[in-house]
């Protein structure tokens, strides 16, 4: 069969879930936000808050899930996507996401889904929290499906993920040519994004930076709530007095640092290396440095924010947006499948 | 929690797949249709064309699939389901479906769809037909949460089934309950509508009509076609003369009498049993009567056929009042549910 028309422009899909509060931290910001930035010129973006995806885990604890949806729409945005440039919006306004979700549920193996590594973890997790069954819900064995539908949706040629996440795209690409042999070449196979490794972005505690471990610094913080968890910060264990050498790829200080100063770290770190330097050194500069980087990205936010029927407006045309391109790919699909 | 706002009046929902080429057969208007034609004025009726569930087991069939959908709304009104007084409309059409069967995949446990019994003997078919794996899918096994969307989505409170098919509600009613338990009163329990036992509606070679046994005759069948498939119908095999005595209860053309003259039949069936009557006067009978009762639908469903502007009206009119209920249905879900 021959290929459809595709879309013009190649296309780019990413998103998160909102969890929790729905804040985004430096590790969302250096780890994905900032790389979608760069990606907005060079792509047709479309730019989804996952809040359907959220349900697969958070399914009885939506209270705060409309609110948290809103926040990283502001993160999004405040962190540098341009609403004009890329599609922003969130994934419940785009019905034809469910539509497509239940057209593939019925062309896709369930044994291809309860291998998925992260469906076994969280199977044994929850069964061995004593949960079981009544807490593993279809939806949550169909999270890839659901992913695919979201991908499949703008025909997207590429999605930006971390090296660690490459595998899960894979069902997706499956998904696509099991369609595409049913029916017709309508879907591209998606094509992982791996950018520059950036590397782990250390919490204040030295594990990954991470919103269930406690440890992150978020975009929202205040410029004292960043200085209180940077003085609290994990640095180099044997460095006790500003003379003892310190090592500064085992130092979130320092490690932050790194990121939020790329061009100009390296002094800093040769010093605390040397012992020329002290932690509350680093501390105070990366106070400053951070708080600084943060702070148009705050004032943004809060902009935002505090007008919601202006974020409802961009939400809305990110949504008109996604719809149209959505809307076109279902037509194909409906017409290849000759339903309706 | 208090009960939400429920519609006036009390609602159904009955639909049917389109499978193979769509028509039904006498055995679906005696076991469901003519039920449902006695329903419409009671009450506030949802009727609708399951096309998305028929893709559960025939994605890889569905050249026929459009067409089929069109000859079961065609077979439906010609059968006297009024459409100003019923919705009547494909299930593809109203994508709320697929919202709410997006949502109630994520609090549906899987271990209540593994145990739906009508799941495990498919999966058991499709497993020695050494199909396996591939065969079953995701949305094979979510049949259920699709089907109590359906249900859920118009708040319906009753469902005519048939009595073998009462367990089938279960689930739909269960979901109903988790749902109303995690977020509110939103659903009614649906109520499986038993109606009259009306039997077994026997195929021309003895076994329960079926399509896929290949022994239906169908409200589509020309009166030639009737004839012919009379002619060769199964009787009485120990009634080889007029003057054997005959079996009317296991006799199809005696049975198909009962049926198409509930009110003439008791004296054929006497003259049968008591041998003075032959199975030749019997499927000549039955050729006339049954022709007579279906030429009305005929030639309502070759208009209807013949008219496609008007069938979209129709479809369209159902599925635009459709839409609106299932679309207040969902408001009242995304509120509750925190999304959007």
């Amino acid at each position: 069969m021959n290929d459809l028309v595709q879309p013009k422009r190649k296309r780019l899909l990413s998103g998160m879930q909102p969890t929790g509060t729905g804040a985004l931290h430096l590790g969302n910001l250096a780890g994905a936000l900032s790389k979608w930035i760069k990606l907005q010129d060079e792509y047709e973006m479309f730019c989804f808050i996952a809040d359907w995806h959220s349900l697969t885990t958070l399914y009885n604890d939506t209270e705060q899930l409309a609110n948290a949806s809103r926040q990283v729409a502001a993160d999004y945005i405040a962190a540098g996507l341009d609403p004009d440039k890329c599609s922003i919006f969130l994934q419940s306004k785009v019905k034809e996401h469910a539509e497509l979700h239940l057209l593939l549920s019925m062309i896709t193996p369930i044994g291809w889904l309860e291998r998925v590594p992260t469906f076994k973890e969280k199977r044994e997790f929850l069964l061995e929290k004593g949960d079981g069954d009544e807490s593993l819900s279809y939806g949550l064995l169909g999270y890839p499906v659901l992913q695919s539908a979201d991908i499949l949706i703008y025909r997207a040629n590429a999605v930006p993920v971390g090296k660690d996440q490459a595998p899960h795209l894979e069902i997706s690409r499956e998904i696509a040519r099991r369609f595409n042999r049913h029916y017709g070449n309508v879907f591209p196979e998606p094509q992982a994004l791996i950018g520059e490794d950036t590397g782990v972005v250390p919490g204040i505690d030295g594990r990954k930076m991470s919103k269930s471990y406690g440890n992150a610094i978020y975009i929202s913080d205040s410029p004292e709530t960043v200085a209180e968890k940077i003085k609290n910060s994990f640095t180099t264990p044997a460095k006790i007095r500003k003379t003892d050498p310190g090592e500064p790829e085992n130092c979130t200080v320092c490690l932050l640092r790194r990121l939020c100063d790329p061009d100009g770290y390296t002094t800093s770190w040769e010093e605390d290396r040397l012992g020329e330097r002290g932690c509350m050194q680093n501390k105070k500069e990366l106070t400053e440095i951070m708080n600084e980087m943060l702070e148009p990205m705050r004032k943004r936010r809060v902009e935002l924010l505090s007008d919601p029927v202006e974020l409802d407006r961009i939400l809305e045309k990110g949504a008109d947006r996604a719809r149209e391109a959505a809307g076109e790919t279902m037509k194909i699909v409906r017409e290849v499948m000759h339903i309706g």
